[in-house]
């Protein structure tokens, strides 16, 4: 009997194939093949194809916007979203739009063009994180923000566009409705309970241990009990914390070691996925509070989305997340 | 400077790039090509291959579960939700959930393996939408169910399994959250106007016209002000009706008609596009209602989503719906 199952921050259901469940073998899709790095706007020595350089980490003292560097931030040269002007909030008959204030920046993660997290060192990885948290403060100072995101797309399938390893970053006016939903069910249950749901979520996966990915002394990965896709992961910090950007170094270097495990043991179980990852954190404003709980959700590109899916907004999961992290747990890398 | 704007209904925000916009010839996808029958479970003369139909039009006097019908219904032979049993709501530590019930049943509908809703007749279409409601009224006996999706996946990119001519009927024993906000959405619009929000764009778009794609005496199609994806249209009835399967058959007549005129346009414009076609109706038990204005949402699979999407539940349409609207129009077929 498949079985309904409740997203307990948000209340979203999802749909679990409990008994025709599929395998990483049974879905069909193609690995991510990285081509080569032909005339690549990302690979050093070629810092002129983007525009100027708004963060970089350099180690040998190298000028900026030329080759030296570890790691590299860029406005995006396609935005999605302007940098410049005032938000103009305006009605269109009974419609209501405003003007796309925004900032979309790439963080080019590595000058290796064939790279990936799982084939980055960990101190690579940490040096992303910093990267994140240094755009995050940054950006949080302009008072037009409300929210930052940052996700990373890998693969065609995912949605990237380019195969030089990068993430995205865009910073927007208004909390996102998806972002609110998620505070907005963490603040209920708080109220309820006057206990985080993810703090509440993290000591109940940890005793029954069957969606536990992985586990370090700062961080557990869960399949969460209600994925909407197959092999979805959440990466949670295992102390209350309810925004990225403040996270301790020591944080950041853990992160970094787990988040590389997961991707390794992703790369090896589902043989080089698409996917794509997000951070999700407190929005601007309201960052330090007792019931929001930052985590990155990792979700591996391996079923399409459909009407029933569109039409909805319930998703159907034909691997049950139990089955996904044992498949995970034990492919040790 | 791209722009965003906020759906009326729903309030979803969306970013529309106004500046580099896509036409339809720049979108990267293949065209659905239908490649034969092949021993095809929904061809006449496989009548074996699927479950035994629990609906047949039948022009001769044929016998049920063999050749002769005009359309079949059956049910899906791998249903994502289990018809028999009770729900049977239970908790697991702080989760919950539900036993899988439902019904999952197919609409085969036309025996001609290679048709699209272009190249049927409309007396073709207006049998599918009269099987729509014949199913809901029936389904809608069980005490059990709350909610009817259906719709059509065409074209693997849309996640169609089977390339024979389908749509999908879902009947779920909870409202769906999406239904749900559209639904609150409209109810909330109402109590502040006392009118109906979708009656009031109908009439704001029919005076602007530039969203509008077609229209005859029953329906107008418009592309909606704040769409997820490019070519997105919405079919709505002309006179308020809050549910589909209480229509007059002489609208069913006219929505088979400018169905049909749609999809060829698409066809045309697009290059014949994978897409979701998914019917948004009252839930049941208030199915006559003075707020919620029944409609068939059509999206075109164009672009992919990605991780600021899945992030934020905000959408970039790289394509105005002004400018899609206008090859519509103009693409007469």
């Amino acid at each position: 009997m498949p079985e309904f199952r409740k997203d307990p921050v948000t209340g979203r259901w999802v749909i679990i194939a409990t008994e025709r469940s599929k395998r990483p073998t049974d879905f069909v899709r193609e690995a991510v093949e990285i081509k080569g790095a032909n005339n690549c706007p990302f690979c050093p020595g070629n810092e002129t194809k983007t525009p100027p350089e708004v963060l970089a980490y350099r180690s040998n003292g190298s000028a900026p916007n030329s080759a030296g560097w570890r790691l590299r931030v860029v406005p995006n040269k396609f935005p999605v979203l302007g940098i410049e002007g005032e938000l103009n909030k305006q009605g269109e008959g009974l419609f209501d739009k405003m003007n796309g204030i925004g900032a979309h920046e790439v963080i080019i993660e590595t000058p290796g063009h064939d790279k990936t997290f799982a084939s980055m060192t960990e101190k690579e990885i940490e040096d992303v994180l910093w990267s994140f948290r240094d755009r995050m403060l940054d950006l949080k100072k302009d008072r037009r923000f409300r929210y930052i995101l940052i996700f990373k797309n890998h693969g065609a399938a995912a949605g990237a566009s380019l195969e030089h390893t990068h993430s995205q970053l865009i910073a927007l006016p208004i909390v996102p409705k998806r972002v609110r939903e998620e505070v907005d069910g963490a603040r209920k249950y708080f109220e309820l309970k006057e206990r985080c749901v993810y703090c509440d979520i993290i000591h109940q996966e940890r005793e029954h241990g069957v969606r536990i990915i992985l586990e370090n002394k700062d961080f557990v990965i869960t399949s969460p009990y209600a994925p909407r896709f197959p092999f979805e992961a959440h990466i949670l910090p295992k102390v209350h914390d309810s925004c990225f950007e403040e996270a301790q170094s020591y944080e950041y270097e853990s992160l970094a070691k787990i988040t590389r495990e997961l991707v390794a043991r992703m790369e090896k179980v589902l043989e080089r996925p698409a996917y794509n990852l997000m951070i999700h954190t407190s929005p601007f404003g309201e960052e330090r509070n007792d019931f929001y709980h930052w985590h990155i959700e990792f979700m591996p590109k391996l079923t399409k989305v459909a009407g029933f899916e569109w039409g909805t907004g319930f998703y159907i999961n034909p691997t049950p997340p139990e089955e996904a992290a044992k498949f995970l747990r034990d492919a040790a890398v």
